[in-house]
């Protein structure tokens, strides 16, 4: 499976806002909705800001930063 | 291996940007890099729209749109 794990970068360090992330969906600018493979879901106020997606990482930026 | 194809949503279409995306990397506001498993490398003026990971998929939309 390819789900990743999402992260928000805080002071430079990368805090884990959920495991197995399948779906991301942009709600608004700036607001996304994430779905993981066992059904959670989670909204972020956030940007993407990378992904690595063979390593299964997905970084979200605070927005406005 | 968990790499996706990128597309970008034009006119309620989607047209295939990149096949197999690893990294994408933002570079400024409404600006993302893309680099394949294959080292190819793209720029797209373009926000995230949304992803389905465990389907291989990223989607951008024209940005501003």
């Amino acid at each position: 499976m390819c789900e990743a794990n999402a992260y928000l970068l805080k002071d430079g360090n990368e805090e884990l806002i959920m495991e197995a992330v399948d779906l991301v969906e942009q709600e608004e600018d700036g607001v996304y909705r994430l779905v993981s493979i066992f059904g959670d879901q989670k909204t972020v106020r956030a940007h993407i800001k990378s992904m690595a997606l063979v390593d299964h990482r997905v970084i979200f930026e605070p927005y406005p930063s």
